[in-house]
């Protein structure tokens, strides 16, 4: 029994943040984690960008995945909200629940991704708390971003005529899931796709030309049609989009092709972090030259239209595709 | 069986968003939540202080507390920390993570709490994330807050010869807990006890006072004691304090006269969220009288000393008492 509790010997919160939490607060205004909040001192010129998310055991992730994975994805969901702002982000606060069977591995390996995404975005960990969950692992986080004053991006700036633009490749973290859930057979290219959904790459290296170039703009996290939608809503304009023109990675294509069924889940499985975002029809080019420069690639996939509903899906023929579900919810 | 489906109907997550939070964001940053982000442009002369607090079912409050109650409990721990750093608050985001059995009428009520201390505490609500909990409810917030310019109070300005002093009274909320735990007999005076443990009470009136004669604050949030010992570790100081100047409620008075081992309980029980801060005896008394005239009286319980360990509790007969544990955790 002795050396069972041994074995069980675990820091309590005050370690927990001396050991591996203390070292990620790198800004001055953190103060190493040593006091009760964060001070910050905007720099004249900026606008501060503030967003939260959450991501929950079961919900975001599986119980099972590497610590340091789900320390980056929850992380990453919230840079990539600040992206689709055109923020370019400096700080986060945690908000860490762990489950009753924690380990002082899983805390550090959690830290050691959280630390290796510090380094890869230029950002430090602001402040944060520690608590037991009722349940499993549950992270919120609050992150921080810097735009040039009166340049956020919002979602309501869509005007008639402007394209609509994705990056990356769309749907490639919902069929990963669908892997995951044993929903689509695991064949090869699998691995891409599992990472897709494991690891969001937030799209920071668009936000500059997000700020410079759109009139709206998001990151795609319930998926690409259903945030279309959001962008319509909030700037009372229509738009259109070809299926056909949305840009599918290599294993997508495959599975596509083999399932058509799955286009749905490609065009609103969510989860994309991908950028979403009208540009008027003069800036167009110089957008799509300066986001292939920046690494990240965007495709044209559409224009805004008049005010008429929802957004109308074709396919490579003109017809109107219906899609099942309209949005995805974590709920 | 139908009849169970219609009755179990709960509406979507933009749905409880349009019916229920939308109306708490009456900040214009907060773009009525129809964006990804909030905006915060900073008033020149001002800092923004930052800070985060989870609360978690089972660990910060009771399952079937009422909801509006989880709601300020929430907010107000995270006021408290801002008020304890001088901030004066104006937002807060917020993730909420609900459980399976979630009903439309608790969200409700929930949202009610939120608006009601909105409107005591003149914030808005910025932003947010509501996600399906992996268990009991939780819901993590960011409280926003601004502070004259170089005027933040710090854990680490305490200065030997300071005086220590508190807000209000110590322990109420820890004998609260306990008398829900059934650990100590319900009587006379415990519904204020309870209440103290159900609806902390930040002290905000006492934030501008700090950021004024302050030389080192905190909220009181881990035990009396135990946060004293964080002053002094970041002050680079020691204190003693008399346990006998401690200010008590009166039924907190009527259950130390009758059980004397709740002193440890009172002293550091956590969850008081009232302030300790260090203060130069030059500024003592205008801090008191100010103090009192905010409708928020302090209480001056010690004396920072020399750096020379934890901090000391006397009894009034001069006698060092020792106290079992050191801190309270939610861990």
């Amino acid at each position: 029994l002795e050396r069972d509790v041994v074995a069980k010997k675990r820091p309590g919160e005050f370690e927990l943040i001396d050991r591996y939490f203390r070292q990620l607060a790198s800004e001055p205004g953190a103060f190493g984690l040593a006091d009760d909040a964060a001070l910050y001192r905007q720099r004249p010129g900026d606008d501060l960008v503030i967003t939260t998310d959450m991501v929950v055991s079961g919900v975001h992730f599986f119980e099972g995945d590497p610590p340091d994975s789900i320390a980056q994805k929850a992380v990453r969901v919230n840079l990539s909200d600040l992206a689709g702002k055109g923020a370019e982000p400096f700080g986060y606060l945690l908000s860490l629940a762990l489950p009753a069977k924690w380990t002082e591995a899983w805390v550090k390996s959690f830290a050691k991704g959280l630390a290796a995404d510090q380094k890869r975005y230029g950002i430090s960990l602001l402040g944060g708390d520690t608590s037991r969950a009722s349940g499993g692992l549950t992270i919120a986080i609050t992150a921080l971003g810097r735009v040039e004053k009166g340049r956020m991006v919002l979602r309501s700036g869509a005007k008639v005529g402007h394209a609509i633009f994705v990056s990356g490749t769309i749907g490639d973290s919902a069929l990963g899931l669908r892997i995951r859930r044993g929903e689509i057979e695991k064949r090869k290219g699998a691995k891409h796709l599992l990472d897709r959904y494991l690891h969001p790459q937030p799209r920071t290296a668009l936000a500059p030309l997000l700020a410079r170039h759109a009139s709206s703009a998001m990151d795609i996290s319930d998926g690409l049609v259903g945030d279309l939608a959001h962008i319509c809503t909030a700037s009372e304009v229509g738009a259109e989009i070809g299926a056909y023109r949305v840009p599918l990675s290599k294993p997508a294509r495959t599975i596509l092709d083999r399932k058509p069924g799955v286009l749905a889940a490609i065009l609103n499985g969510g989860e994309d972090y991908e950028i979403l975002a009208t540009v008027p029809t003069s800036s167009m080019v110089e957008f799509a030259a300066e986001a292939t420069q920046s690494g990240v690639p965007v495709t044209r996939i559409g224009t805004i239209l008049r005010r008429e509903g929802p957004p109308i899906v074709r396919d490579e023929t003109g017809k109107v595709i219906k899609l099942a579900a309209n949005s995805y919810t974590h709920f």
